[in-house]
């Protein structure tokens, strides 16, 4: 079949977005893979599936699949190109959007600049919907977040702990305060927490550098993804965890390689508000 | 503008490929990055630009573009999807095609398989011409390859003596014996030989291991891309390095991490000749 699809990025963590209602798509993970390959294939660190929702309280359904093939939950900035992809094919002319997710229903917002406004729900700090074995280890609480040391072995040698945040925000992640984001060993370290045991469906790792108290900047390992540019859930699971912690006041601006979000977060109970710009990039074809 | 474009690889080496003759192309050394910016724009190891020649004996023109944004000469596996596009696009129904680069003519030939066979012309070992700067330096004759020490400081601590073949196919190479391609440290001396003082243009770093006389495993660190998982020109440069070693005999089984190059050359004063797959990956539209 000739594939349709379009290339767009938010704050550079980039897509291939596929209209899944024109088109009938059914890939196995080794074409998505494919697709995400950025030699052999498009490339990209995600592909966007739109689909019709069964819902009567959602206007559209969506489908992320990640650069190794597997389907994940969630993804900020995903969901901003969702929207911009949606408007711009002029499937709807709604500027008010309700999508269905792995993770549930979110409603999402044009901005009259083109920024995407995105509810990304409240976050879920419960180990067990994480999900997070915090069998026989004790948290610290402050403020409301609680603070959990993690062992990690480092190569078979000594390890060392590591104080996290762990928290979801319909995909998993787990924050870590570091001085300086540019020093941070996250390609060493971020493997090492996605895959730690007590994560039985991995986790994101995140890279929190507090610069003031609406301002932060962060580097996020994903899940089968490795370092993105800029990981909008990442953002609101840091954001939280510094509000949480007493480090932060909303909104914050998060400073990111591949561009900026502000984050807003009226604390326990409220949802998380994620405001940034997503990017068409490019149209293309290709055969599958 | 609308800019259309097609996404090639050939061996794993790939290619933002623009018809500039339907197409009025002028580029700035941003815009050639932007293009080849794999999460901000299409993403690519070079650009090839096909363009009318003004050469009677010539039937197109092309220009090459590095994700740097920079020009350079000449391009093997580009060579290849230079042949696919432009009769898959139906701009000729020749099958031996004859194109103008910044290397001079060189002559292509469409296979019945769809596989490429290109005429990459002699290779040139005069040390003025690849440039190599040979001031105060024995080369050791090998046959007819010369061999040269190098030397590289490392981190301004003890340096090395390197023995490299320093060849031009169009564009300059220096090739290095490994015993394992898997082990070679082409991250670290990738780049060191690139940037060595003796070569004012700069070089494509070769890393060949000798599987037997008619096969070899190959890595090479390209000027201006890093490493790439095959590189044409390098190819032909290690091949015809091993000949003149007394290691190889034509053609050549070239295994490289993207695929495999057949390589062809009946020694000096010959054309070196270079067949390979080229694939035509996608077509986009991209605003520029």
């Amino acid at each position: 079949m000739k594939l349709r699809f379009t290339k767009m990025h938010g704050a550079g963590n980039d897509f291939v977005v596929i209209n899944g209602i024109d088109q009938k798509i059914r890939f196995t993970p080794e074409q998505w893979r494919f697709l995400a390959d950025r030699r052999f294939g498009i490339g990209a660190d995600q592909i966007l599936l739109v689909e019709k929702t069964t819902k009567k309280s959602a206007d559209f359904r969506y489908r992320i699949f990640n650069a190794d093939g597997g389907e994940v939950e969630q993804c900020g900035n995903g969901a901003r190109a969702f929207v911009r992809f949606v408007t711009d094919q002029g499937m709807t002319d709604k500027h008010r959007i309700k999508v269905e997710t792995m993770a549930g229903i979110i409603e999402l917002q044009l901005e009259k600049n083109g920024n995407v406004t995105v509810n990304m729900g409240p976050p879920v700090f419960e180990p067990e919907n994480v999900p997070f074995d915090t069998t026989g280890l004790r948290g610290h609480a402050e403020q409301r977040a609680m603070l959990w040391p993690l062992y990690f072995e480092n190569d078979g040698q000594k390890g060392k702990n590591l104080m996290l945040s762990v928290l979801s925000m319909g995909n998993p992640h787990a924050v870590l305060l570091v001085d300086s984001t540019e020093k941070a060993p996250v390609a060493q370290e971020g493997p090492v927490i996605e895959s730690h045991r007590r994560f039985p469906n991995r986790v994101n790792a995140g890279f929190m550098e507090i610069v003031d108290r609406n301002r932060i900047k962060l580097r996020v390992y994903e899940r089968g993804a490795g370092e993105t540019l800029a990981c909008g859930t990442g953002a609101c699971a840091a954001v939280v965890s510094g509000i949480c912690r007493g480090l932060l006041d909303s909104p914050v601006n998060v400073m990111m390689a591949g561009g900026e979000l502000l984050i807003a977060w009226e604390g326990e109970g409220n949802p998380v508000m994620m405001t940034g710009p997503a990017v068409r990039v490019f149209d293309g074809e290709i055969n599958m």
